[in-house]
């Protein structure tokens, strides 16, 4: 079973256990001998890297800036003046924190000072099969494990670095056929031990799809909403009648509009099929309103109750989440670990070397 | 000039200026002395009834139960045993505040004990049309203005209802070209000068659109988004992934669907509507995306603009709305109004015979 004392295994979503896992020091021995390099210091490699830290991590970090540096550096955190001076130090994983855009630059300078039998590579952007085919590009593909942590505000850079952005939070590890085990694994023990986080072990395509579905797609469809509003001859009025269903489904429509295109454009292919299965359902309630179809207004409100069930058991106050084994087969351990995200079960610790422990957290 | 009393002009949304309004006691003539009845003492018609009682009205109330005629009693408001008794105190408006799902039996018990040379008739009802319909089905259309309160909230019941639930309330009034202007004005005054609110004046065809737009079809929207979540294979994947944006698009799905569909359903050709030109604009946004089409994806982003400037404007905390008078020719007032109201134009008063006093509150 998973160390007891990594912080993670509570069960609850209480904010007082929570609030107790960022600055506690973990005993596992898988990390707490690990050195982990991170390469940006804004909001969510700051957060990282001082939780790490705190955490009993050994971290070193490169900023393009080094305005950072004195206070991460009394936080414990090693800054370092480049690039290479952070591969020279052969961290077991490179944490990849920097802008997307910056990415392929940053790879580029990687690449020849990278020891790929010391490190390996990961990252924490919100796209997973753009940022492989980017590492790929740099020749650095068989060092490399996917990640994207559900963790972030509304602000950034160092100045809002916090290492409790990162209680109770949920990490998407992304992998492929032939990604090796051991590198995976150390990737996993760095965010289930190091920061004390779950994991969903996922691949590029499924994490795509799945970023699309619940964040990208929605973005496009609260701006055609605005849209709307603005396309019509009663604007003034209709803004004057909005109350809270319309501000809730538009709020995210008022968020800088070239950071959402940015990132539509990023996962293009999954938003314009989700757009269209979209356009397909409303067009259908359209066509039943139209024919009065009793049937098909009544299959279309009972659809999603799946859904309503699991929100609803979500906020209720003690709500326990069941924790069990799952053993898989090293030979096909990334299709298990997907059967089991698929299952709703996220990956809270290692038990044994081919099993996991996980709590049964997001089964619709 | 409006009354300064009734402390609906500050032109701030500043909360403070707003809690003062619910218990002050008005001066305004033209509703000081007015009798107002109210059926249904819930949510809406309780609070109402409050607020009015508190600002110095006569308030007469029905309710279907007399469970909560103690405690209203207590609070100035004079209960009756039936809506015979309601109607022979000749009320100068009569607010129907009952379920609309009780609007045609409480119409055709009022039809024979209603005096319409004394008494208006008015609603709160969140569509207008139909309600009109019921109206003249019961032989009452003459008497009758349409209105809409926006207030409420998650509560329902006398037991939650609060005057302060119509602080800085808007109201749409619904009216038709054969509208009596003495009718109106009554029903007018008593929201302005008895409640202390907003009124825009519409016809049921441009507020039943506009609350479709902002309310009703983006209830279809969330329950698509929900439906589309379900149906995914890897719906626990996407659950796990989902973050603020998808919380927020969805929170309306998870209330009572049936609700939900009978809101729908009395809205139904302008749901229709509405969801086929958003289903075009999802269309539009996939083909653009499949096509690489700058120049649509540009534009798509770029439309909404004038919105998400007015909600910056609206969010600014010193926000000053320009006030001004508007005269309108007393043969086309309905038009006059509605044209005032399409320029985001809120009523506050009356400003002489024909003329009333506005503040520019929603121009996008």
């Amino acid at each position: 079973m998973v160390d007891k004392t990594n912080g993670s295994t509570t069960g609850t979503a209480a904010a007082d256990d929570r609030e107790t896992v960022a600055d506690k020091t973990i005993a596992d021995k898988t990390v707490a001998d690990m050195t982990v390099g991170i390469v940006g210091l804004g909001l969510i490699g700051g957060s990282l890297a001082r939780r790490l830290a705190a955490r009993g991590l050994h971290v070193i970090a490169w900023n393009h800036r080094d305005h950072p540096y004195a206070q991460a550096e009394a936080d414990g955190i090693r800054c370092v003046a480049s690039l290479a001076q952070l591969a020279a130090a052969k961290p077991r994983v490179i944490v990849l924190c920097n802008p997307l855009k910056a990415m392929p630059a940053i790879l580029a300078e990687l690449k020849p000072v990278l020891d790929p039998a010391a490190t390996t590579l990961t990252d924490v952007g919100s796209v997973k099969g753009m940022v492989r085919e980017q590492v790929e590009a740099a020749g650095l593909g068989e060092c490399y494990v996917g990640a994207h942590p559900m963790a972030g505000n509304e602000l950034s850079g160092w100045q809002a670095a916090d290492p409790a952005l990162y209680d109770d939070a949920l990490w998407a590890v992304t992998v492929r056929d032939d990604t090796s085990y051991e590198r995976f694994r150390d990737v996993a023990n760095l965010i289930v031990s190091g920061a004390g986080n779950r994991i969903i072990v996922l691949d590029d395509t499924v994490h795509d799809q799945a970023a699309a579905l619940i964040s990208h797609m929605p973005h496009v469809v609260a701006t055609a909403l605005i849209n709307q509003l603005v396309d019509d001859p009663n604007r003034n009025i209709a803004a004057a009648l909005a109350a809270g269903s319309w501000r809730d489904m538009t709020r995210v429509a008022l968020t800088d509009p070239n950071r959402t295109r940015a990132m539509v454009d990023e996962d293009a292919a999954n938003v314009e099929s989700l757009l269209r299965a979209m356009a397909g359902r409303l067009t259908a309630v359209a066509d039943a309103l139209r024919d009065g179809d009793d049937g098909a207004m009544t299959r279309f409100f009972a659809d999603g109750q799946p859904f309503r069930d699991y929100k609803m058991m979500q906020r209720s106050d003690d709500v326990r989440y069941e924790e069990r084994d799952v053993a898989f087969d090293p030979s096909h351990w990334q299709t298990e670990l997907l059967a089991s995200a698929r299952r709703g079960e996220h990956v809270i610790g290692f038990a044994g070397d081919h099993a996991v422990c996980v709590q049964v957290r997001s089964a619709v």
